[in-house]
């Protein structure tokens, strides 16, 4: 890895102290940083570096995997550290900044490698990629790379605009998407389990599967972000980037080597080839919900409409479901069911293959009482990583029947890198294999394009659904004769009312 | 179930008080025998009705696997327990067996069915079941069944002329042999996992399984058999039977349903498949060994030829491992590795099924550092209980390496049936599927006959390996590139013998 200068906007963000600073100094602390390292953090109010580094520490404390100890190691690291106030908007501040890139990189010796780091809104994505064009900030004998974060466009219009508006400056191959599920280990683990291992190789085609489950459930609400996610929904905070991600991770074919190019490239053949929706048929295949109030874990929590911040004739989805389908040979007549939503049952983001059963009848007459369960292959991805596959085996304590057992691997270990260093190192890296290509998130909008159009349109129901269940009935209906696998069985509500009743009575 | 009367030869044999009697035991707890309980215990010493029971409730103390509480259901249990003296070759003895069975079966209301369990020599097979048929014993309006244990013959000559001596009395559906690996739930198991579960079917399938590794590996020496066992050897006490059954329960194919006719032709038509070896090739596919004196678990153990009651110059084999093929379609140019043997490092009795890799190199090349390991199902059939695969995964913590995990499903459960409980429950069923069946003995002796030719005319090399190691060293060459996976590491010998002489330098 060539040394670089990291400039970062949005120093001061939340996202920078939760997850990028903790990424860097994790980086660092594993000897993956080579070279000087130097780090430019940005943002409106006047900061000293003092009081900057500070924060940073002050961040590592808080989120940091890895606990953060005194040590000459953790001096030079955040000595690395220094600010510049800057407005998005100003050139001569672009002017100020590149003075201080050059001062750090002739003083440390690094080469004029840039990486620049838009932790911000993305109004600013613009004017930002126009002035370090205008500025020559971008003008470097080294390499320039922009890392971008979420939301990218509201509908495929405004993501075309975006784009653009980022294209004047840099190129597609300096243009690193950060799509935080594909820093997940178990995504990025999802090519690696295809191509090395000859057993789900032979088992990943159509001729085997039945269908593919892919779920995101969260069992928050909306949090502190009401005023961002009452105007995003679902469909655009999820469905639209993390879920089609993981559908095109999940259904993408062996590369035939796996370089970044050939697996982005594997990847646009998937979402191009997603049987388009027509307008008229999006409620045949998509299914809007919002939760209702509800018992999670046995307390009641308000239905969305009644959460802060949150408009109370809103009609914003927080669930979504959607059934599609892949016209490619490979994929032919399996059917990929994709959810995600909040306030739901149980915290989970997995994948599940559910194989076809194309079992002889004759067993039946022949020994009574079997009752087969489908094999499913699992692919836990969050909170815990696992792999897991649901056989059937004789039950051994009754004579000729069986029972499903679950083979598992659990990774468990407290201690993997997250999802932000591994895509920080990545793009340091220059390895743009796990984020976005532009066609792909392009790809993705004009899929979505009549979703959105139908929900605008008034087209598109909104069920309600209880906060702490599994989602909206009509989701259910959606996979017809085939259900959704391992979801925890819901709660008899009026029971958990019931306690939650009592625990008021007895002033709990 | 019909209810039966229950003839048991070797009533207070070692067998009888260890295995049938918890067996008998277990099987009532469990509410599975039907209609009253007559079991009539055969001896040459005399003994009153109340010893012999007391006899019983003593084994089932020591033996069963349910704890034997004090109740009414064990008082009548007991009570069904009657006792006759019986020399084998006295005419005169059945005729009163016959009216002791007779009077048990009008007192106690049972139809005329006859199970006779065979707990003896293999030497008396022949007069006791001349004896059942000349007494009238065999004369019966209900069934009549006959269960025997190995040795089945020491040869295939010798085979052949016990079984003649059999069938002049019992037909070959009513004679019930037990190999009691045909019990094990893991083994039974083995049909089940393949017709219940899609992905294994798919699997199962020369196009993808490199080869095949069927390990019986005890821990023990000889123990307190040497008198049969030094004339025995591992070819005759664990080859020709458990180990040739345990490769028709992997080889056989999908039954069409399962009956016990059609499960048992399956597996014939396996050991009928198994390419047959000529003498003059013997030493090419099969390795004889003996264990030398070495160290188990740090101690010191004894040669086989200085344990008590062996010929210090016996040439008798305590280890055998042979490589085979099955001609069939089905099986064509998968070879099968068997081995079996005493004193090895660990106790496990295991099927691993390996699969092909056809890995496109080009990962290779862009990834470097790929170590694949192959893809592995694994069932392990004892101690333990459990199925595995082994898959590779990406390293989280080592970007773009590779590393093999165990996806493991561990039945774990401490209170199953015991082996002899499925089959003496099968075989008063009248289900006869894990029972072996003639054909499958002679044609498994015929299969061993050179092997024992060439053993008579000292054509096979005996090799002596360590005790406490994974078996002599030709049994590795044996599989040539491949090797038997998952064995335990051996230890550094030569550092268990120092820890060992420390210990007895400190008196221990």
């Amino acid at each position: 890895m060539e040394s670089s200068t990291f400039v970062l906007f949005g120093a001061t963000g939340d996202l920078a102290k939760r997850k990028i600073y903790p990424a860097l100094y994790n980086l660092f602390a594993d000897g993956k940083l080579s070279g000087p390292l130097s780090v430019i953090g940005l943002g409106r109010r006047e900061l000293s570096n003092e009081t900057f580094q500070a924060q940073v520490l002050d961040s590592l404390r808080t989120f940091s995997r890895r606990p953060v100890v005194e040590s000459a190691g953790l001096q030079r690291f955040l000595l690395a550290f220094e600010y510049s106030m800057l407005d998005v908007g100003r050139p001569e501040d672009y002017t100020k900044l590149l003075a201080h890139v050059q001062q750090r990189e002739a003083e440390l010796g690094i080469p004029g490698n840039r990486m620049f780091y838009l932790s911000v809104g993305p109004e600013f994505f613009g004017p930002i990629a126009a002035n370090i064009h205008e500025s020559g900030l971008g003008d470097t004998t080294g390499w320039k790379r922009l890392i971008i974060e979420k939301p990218f466009g509201r509908d495929l219009q405004s993501a075309r605009e975006l784009n653009e508006s980022l294209t004047a400056a840099f190129r597609e191959e300096e243009i690193f998407r950060i799509d935080h599920f594909l820093g997940k280990p178990m995504v990025q683990n999802l090519e690696v389990l295809k191509y090395s291992n000859p057993v789900l190789r032979a088992l990943w085609q159509n001729r085997y599967i039945a269908n593919v489950q892919i779920t995101a459930a969260e069992t928050v609400g909306v949090e502190e972000r009401a005023g961002y996610y009452d105007k995003s929904g679902a469909l655009r905070d999820m469905f639209q980037n993390h879920m089609l991600q993981l559908l095109m991770m999940m259904a993408m074919q062996l590369p035939k080597d796996s370089s970044p190019e050939d697996v982005r490239s594997k990847k646009r053949h998937v979402i191009r080839s997603v049987r388009p929706l027509l307008k008229e048929e999006v409620t045949q295949h998509v299914v809007r919900g919002q939760y209702g109030a509800g018992h999670m874990k046995g307390k009641a929590v308000p239905a969305y409409l009644n959460e802060p911040g949150i408009d109370a004739s809103s009609q914003n989805e927080t669930y979504i479901a959607a059934r599609l389908w892949i016209d490619d040979p490979m994929w032919s007549e399996v059917p990929f069911y994709i959810r995600t939503g909040k306030r739901l049952k149980e915290k989970s983001t997995r994948i599940v293959i559910e194989f076809k059963e194309p079992f002889n009848d004759s067993h039946n007459v022949n020994r009574g009482k079997l009752t087969l369960e489908p094999n499913l292959l699992v692919i836990e991805i969050g909170p815990g990583e696992g792999i897991s596959l649901q056989l059937n085996t004789k039950n051994p304590r009754q004579h000729g029947s069986l029972e499903p057992v679950s083979i598992r691997h659990d990774s468990a270990n407290p201690d993997l890198p997250e999802a932000y260093e591994n895509l920080i190192y990545d793009a340091l890296l220059g390895d743009a294999t796990f984020f976005a290509h532009w066609e792909e998130v392009e790809l993705s909008w004009q899929w979505v394009q009549p979703i959105l159009e139908a929900v605008e349109e008034g087209k598109l129901p909104l069920h309600t659904y209880a906060a702490g269940s599994n989602g909206p009935a009509a989701a259910d209906e959606l996979l017809g004769e085939n259900h959704w696998w391992l979801d925890e069985p819901e709660e008899d509500v009026e029971a958990s009312r019931r306690t939650d009743e009592q625990a008021i009575r007895a002033g709990a």
